[in-house]
């Protein structure tokens, strides 16, 4: 277990940001499965000193149902707790007067319901499944080409997820086809933008090296917190898998089995320093 | 018109390959329509001391039945003249041992009947069109990530094309999807492909510096043939766009409003020649 230093680090923490699939619970039929201890180890991270937020790429529903579906499942989560990144586009829609083309699962949709979509001037991609069809990706590709300065927002890049019954294209792939079509790059909302990163830590009102990131996605939570300044733990639930601990660009301030292990060094360092 | 250093050439030219949709005709409702001079401009082609053949990426039928089409609009073309990019695969597929999952229009299925589609261990992406549904790029993307060394042909790279009702996605951008998606470079077979220019060129036994390309796809057609060592002439139809001549990087050895204008330039150069 590549442990090594994490552990000092417990002790000058002030909070502690989770990500949510893979880390809390597995997706799949229904609401999915809580991981087995993490009801538990959000408990007790709640009833510490420690400050805790929700940083998630989940674009499939709002945030409330979203919430809801958490609560169901046994986590004492508020939605004020939670990031994910629809929130995040509507105030940068807001900042620079842009209206949005949506390519976004049904579930998403009620989030802009107060946003002006007329006359789009910029396209958002979020993880549509099965509103990918050649048809829709068609019809967000003509709003963007139409544009005499395209602008492609993208909440998350994922490659891939996977689901109880098999695995699933995601957001980034997306991304990436429109990001050819129309010769351009998209700007990321979501994990791991720094802005996205940033947004928690100010609502926490910590700087970057007082806070951890715990998340099962080495490129995304591990690294993206890392590049901001954070420290980033890894575990071996939900899309980990064992070439995360020889990756060539990311290397994970600590690798631990689960959510609950994660804390209990946490909890136990902290106590020890007390 | 940027015609310098071309009609030069001319005269010490053994051979012509032409792009066929936008330069011979425009696709659209049913077969589309002949661009107005080309299907005479063909004729004089054939009746002059000049090879000629066709090079299109064209994947949404068989070559049977797409030569078919060009004939019932006019064109005095055989199919042992034309070289699309699905014989080219096929070709491929036999040398290296591969069973191809196919993700391409149901038009060109037939094209593949011979084929052995077993137990695949690499994957084919034409322009499928309708057929890009999240459920069969999910398929796609499942053969490839299984695979120990996956293996993705993509039938040309294309970004985009006109149909009479608009823009459509082309299979560059589904290519771009499978590559992120799975992390690898897919090879492209078809134009821009030097491969695929030098198979037309062995076909006719030229020298690319005896053979001139006319395409209305800057990128693909002509700087695909500059690349091999070939003349590349662009057209003014088809997808040409003005902003074409003054592209980034590559240069047309020479622009003409349509193919009859093309031919005109060339025959009448040889014919003050000899």
């Amino acid at each position: 277990m590549a442990d090594t230093g994490w552990p000092g680090c417990a002790k000058s923490l002030k909070g502690v940001i989770l990500d949510l699939c893979g880390v809390l619970y597995d997706s799949g039929e229904g609401d999915g499965v809580a991981i087995p201890g993490s009801i538990e180890a959000v408990k007790r991270l709640k009833e510490s000193d420690l400050q805790l937020r929700f940083c998630t790429n989940e674009t499939q529903a709002t945030r409330e149902k979203f919430v809801a579906k958490l609560q169901r499942l046994g986590f004492g989560i508020s939605v004020s707790e939670v990031f994910p990144p629809a929130p995040a586009a509507i105030a940068v829609l807001k900042e620079r007067g842009l209206r949005p083309h949506l390519l976004v699962h049904d579930g998403l949709l009620p989030e802009f319901d107060a946003v002006d979509k007329t006359n789009p001037n910029c396209v958002i991609v979020g993880d549509a499944a099965e509103n990918f069809s050649y048809q829709n990706l068609n019809e967000a590709f003509r709003v963007l080409i139409g544009l005499e300065k395209p602008v492609l927002f993208s909440l998350g890049q994922g490659r891939y997820y996977k689901e109880t019954d098999g695995l699933k294209l995601d957001v980034g792939v997306y991304m990436k086809a429109l990001e050819y079509a129309c010769d351009l790059k998209a700007e990321v909302i979501g994990k791991p933008s720094p802005t996205f990163f940033q947004s928690v830590l100010s609502d926490m009102g910590l700087k970057p090296h007082e806070a951890l990131m715990i998340g099962d996605d080495l490129v995304n939570d591990v690294g993206g917190a890392q590049h901001c300044g954070m420290k980033g733990v890894q575990v071996r639930t939900g899309k980990y898998r064992p070439s995360d601990e020889r990756h060539p660009a990311v290397t994970a301030d600590a690798t631990v089995d689960n959510l609950a292990h994660a804390v209990d060094v946490i909890l136990g360092q902290r106590g020890r320093g007390a």
